[in-house]
């Protein structure tokens, strides 16, 4: 499944060149052209998912696997993975992909901040029981 | 394999409590006790693993399935999955873990820091050599 009016469908397609560092029966990766950092690379099923649970178990099968090829072959140390979902977060294509985003030093690759909560412990249990009725 | 000293191992095997949300043979998932926004879990491979790199590719087939299905649950529109490798790159538990981070508002959830670099093609053409040259 692919949509005719989005760029990474084009580019799997080839009507659109990119930077192309693997393809698979299910799997395409390129070199992100505006990287946070030198390697910077995205992974996607090419199966056209807006968001993660758009696309199926099967078409998601490989992601990891190549995410990781591509952090070996570049002897990555440290970095992040990252695969946003909707334009609150930071999601700007809508085509599912993952981020291959090496961190080098503190300037470049990505920059996180981790606003973490004060949990209710009371309140987890909960949301715990209501999640996983839904599982 | 496990690590005698690490604190995911320990919660995988019940010697540490957890808000546990799924177990199968290799994948175990959990509510972040310190979350980012309501709902945060974490999905883990039972294998331990310091980086992404360390984990063999069947110990990860399932992960993305699993973060798939606890954002399905909890009906998440918007959100992000991110794994940390290494200090540097904010990584505060050497067991690989990915992130399901709901984003419910511009405050809470994930924050987001995107220092975009302006891509020399020429450079970038011989970095795709080479790591394609090491895939």
């Amino acid at each position: 499944m692919s949509s005719a009016a989005c760029i990474f469908c084009k580019i799997i397609k080839g009507e659109i060149p990119s930077m192309k560092i693997f393809e698979s029966e299910k799997t395409f990766a390129f070199l992100d052209i505006g990287p946070l950092s030198r390697g910077h690379s995205l992974v996607i099923p090419k199966f056209h998912g807006v968001k993660l649970h758009d696309v199926p178990d099967d078409q998601l099968s490989e992601v990891l696997m190549v995410a990781k090829k591509i952090a070996v072959a570049q002897g990555l140390v440290d970095y992040n993975i990252l695969q946003n979902n909707g334009r609150a977060a930071h999601q700007m294509v809508d085509h599912v992909h993952f981020h291959v985003i090496p961190k080098p030093n503190a300037e470049e690759g990505l920059g996180i901040e981790w606003p973490q909560q004060k949990a209710d412990m009371g309140e987890l249990g909960k949301l715990l029981e209501e999640i996983k009725s839904k599982m």
